[in-house]
């Protein structure tokens, strides 16, 4: 062949070796040039279409690089056999329909799933990225450390220590994308021959995946204050799950009396441990924030669970484990059967964006932000006082919401749904036996979430539930 | 107050309002200005700094957002009792030692783990990341499909169908953070009442997770096609776990024959299911490349799974699902209790990444390289024909080498080492009763990686190799 009639468009934003280098390949890919056919010379090419001859031995050396081409010392570039090449085209994807667990034609959505992301830094979070992505940080890019990057466990561990009273080393703590990582890296340190003990209502999550790991579980009601110790104890269970800061659903935040019981219970016998899950503990709106439960454990009983799910965004899969010293024996040999979950140049960028302070600010930021969304559907709903009674307000993203107006909880949210609002039934949360009959939560209830909203779309929605819960 | 003495400097790169916000956190964070103390006005403080009064309102304004200062109105700016606010500084964090599976010292590593980056287009998948991240697209930081992004799964969808010659739709896929993660879908999709068969040897990681998650495993024997459909006959599995593309460690190509007794062992009961590990085919030097054994399955028995770890980087921590129609019913069901585990930022990278043809070339490219480095160690090694035989070649990035040298496996591994030169046991990858003694392998065997070795490194590494199994 001596000949390859391309036309070449200068103005193109495609550079020219570029035009070149995919003429040619589409030619051998469409068997216009065949395999073993001779290319014509670099020189005799770019002297015929009138370019360097840098920019054909460019696209010759692309097609050489990537299997098209092959180069003959002293002979010049042939064509190869490509049967064996990629050739990804565009196809014709039928669209298909999302999974929907619920899906929402709603007015007003009080999820209490989402987060407000409209303050989050994204310039920041995109320069760090970037930054990140040098080019000379190649060996981000190979399978990082089981527990996670080192200097982000030391950034957490840091903000642990100030922000949550959380004393640990780097060493003791575990990266991973999501809960369902981590009950799974958990399930490997401490075995599944366990019988986890878990509140009702309690974070529904978390339990089903406890199940599908094989856990044996069990339920033990609550009171005012918490999970109660007695019941746990005459459970049979060996560990217990519990959200300290602010209980979910039901908002419970555990008096020092109730979290010292359960240390206590913790250390009666050898291999109890107590599993903490601080999901929202950063959104706390009146009073001093209250130290991890980890904190106030002097015997090394406390697995704490922490996640960047609510405090950043959901879909930055970030969480962690911090894991007694006791355990870091065992965690170091089931280990080395796990790959890290998360991205290297992730867990980079979220280490920057702590250590460079913009965590600090996100987090200020977003609890006055939250604060407010928190006092305006208080304020709203105390107009409702006919109707309904609230708790486990002043933290987390979300309230609970006992309805006294003789609708059942079923009711309460079609009626709601019919006026455009969504509400989220508590009994969901309730696993086994209805326990929380006979705790705080008396009657019928329904639980907001407010992080989504916006503060005059809680005036709106609270009076379409005042419609809607009056039957108007 | 009247007057804040903040010494600022307009030739810092840090803008004179970000000076004036830290100066007034810092004073509000030492008590030096206490809660409750009144601000100078806006006006008051730009003409005693001599800067522009927006640049004081900039600084009020971020102090207020982040609940440092409170903004009364025709009053001013107050401070703010502050004990709940995050205030993280950067400590004196201890350094540690990483997790170590093994820790290499060597000269040569022939680790059969990791990949060549130094071709990987590092300034596409930045610039794909930077425009992935603007602005506009904050819905990306909220919680995605459980499935993965359905972008995502379409493109993969064409790939596999391209490529691999996979028949599936996206709604069939799911995107999981590596492989941990998938079979832990998995167990929630097919139960873990199953018995599980395996080769032997085999890939130990799978093994290892299979037996974390619950389910019920055996080992059954390999011959030179693969698993022995008798052996698994007998073993009573429901399912079994099988590599045809390339099988780890061995590198077996199964022949069709063998995949179609396979295919027929899982029609003949209901509820059997192969589980199909495709963790390398992407790399075949020679002959045309062995499409999928999904695609030859006409009963939906298959479960396929594919990695973007070998072909793109193991950091990258995306891996996938594909599942038979029949089982989807059950995995929406299972699904709800799952949240995806990559970040929609990385899924949509990587979704753009294959749809621009940078992985077509980036794998076209790779498979150049490999496939020299192939050669050159296969070359090399036959030059050893005295003292040790070659098998599993042809096709992804290790070869196994059985000694004919007289040496045990660990004399072998040992006199290596000696010599500076990392290789792996195939022992390793037994499970159970030594089921490769009467399969293909007769006699002691190492593993050779050759992905992250350069060709030069490996002409080295197998001089050395002879030197220390001639034991010189």
């Amino acid at each position: 062949m001596q000949e390859l009639t391309i036309s070449l468009n200068p103005q193109s934003r495609t550079p020219l070796y570029e035009q070149i280098y995919r003429y040619i390949k589409e030619d051998i890919k469409r068997g216009r040039i065949r395999a073993e056919e001779k290319l014509p010379s670099s020189r005799a090419l770019a002297a015929y279409l009138e370019v360097s001859r840098s920019t054909v031995d460019l696209a010759y050396e692309q097609l050489r690089s990537e299997g098209y081409l092959e180069a003959v010392p002293c002979k010049g570039y042939y064509a190869c056999q490509i049967d064996g090449l990629y050739q990804l085209q565009p196809g014709t994807g039928q669209r298909e329909r999302p999974v929907s667990c619920g899906e929402s034609t709603y007015d007003y959505d009080f999820t209490p799933n989402g987060i407000d992301l409209d303050s989050f830094p994204y310039e920041a979070w995109r320069r760090i990225t970037r930054n990140i992505l040098l080019n000379d940080r190649k060996e981000l890019f190979q399978l990082g450390d089981p527990k996670g990057e080192r200097e982000l466990r030391e950034t957490i561990c840091r903000y642990l220590y100030q922000a949550r009273g959380v004393n640990c080393r780097a060493e003791q703590i575990l990266i991973g994308a999501g809960n369902d990582c981590l009950l799974l890296l958990l399930s490997a340190v401490l075995g599944t021959k366990r019988r986890i003990a878990m509140e009702t209502p309690t974070y529904r999550h978390a339990y089903g995946i406890f199940e599908q790991l094989g856990f044996s579980l069990c339920t033990v009601p609550v009171d005012g204050s918490g999970m109660q110790v007695q019941a746990l104890r005459e459970s049979g269970a060996d560990t217990a799950y519990v959200m300290p800061s602010h209980q979910y659903p039901l908002g419970i935040v555990m008096p020092i009396k109730r979290r010292l019981e359960l240390l206590a219970w913790a250390a009666e016998e050898e291999g109890r441990y107590l599993i903490e899950d601080d999901y929202d503990s950063e959104f706390r709106y009146k009073g001093k924030p209250i130290p991890a439960l980890q904190g106030a454990d002097r015997q090394g009983r406390v697995i704490y669970m922490g996640t960047f799910s609510k405090s950043i965004a959901p879909a930055i899969r970030i969480s962690y484990l911090v894991l007694p010293e006791r355990l870091l024996q065992e965690c170091e040999e089931s280990l080395c059967r796990f790959s890290s979950t998360v991205s290297r140049v992730d867990q980079m960028t979220l280490n920057q964006f702590l250590k460079e302070g913009y965590f600090e600010r996100h987090l200020n930021r977003m609890r006055t932000i939250y604060g407010k969304k928190h006092d305006m559907l208080l304020g709203e709903l105390k107009k409702l006082s006919d109707l309904c009674r609230i708790t486990g307000e002043n933290a987390g993203v979300h309230l609970l919401v006992e309805l006294i107006n003789g609708m059942t909880e079923k009711e309460s949210i079609e009626e709601a749904a019919r006026m455009g609002v969504k509400v989220y039934p508590l009994s969901e949360y309730e696993i086994g036996d209805p326990g929380w009959e006979s705790s705080q939560v008396k009657g019928p209830a329904v639980i907001l979430g407010y992080a989504t909203l916006s503060e005059s779309g809680i005036v709106q929605a609270v009076e379409r539930l005042k419609r809607a819960w009056r039957r108007e």
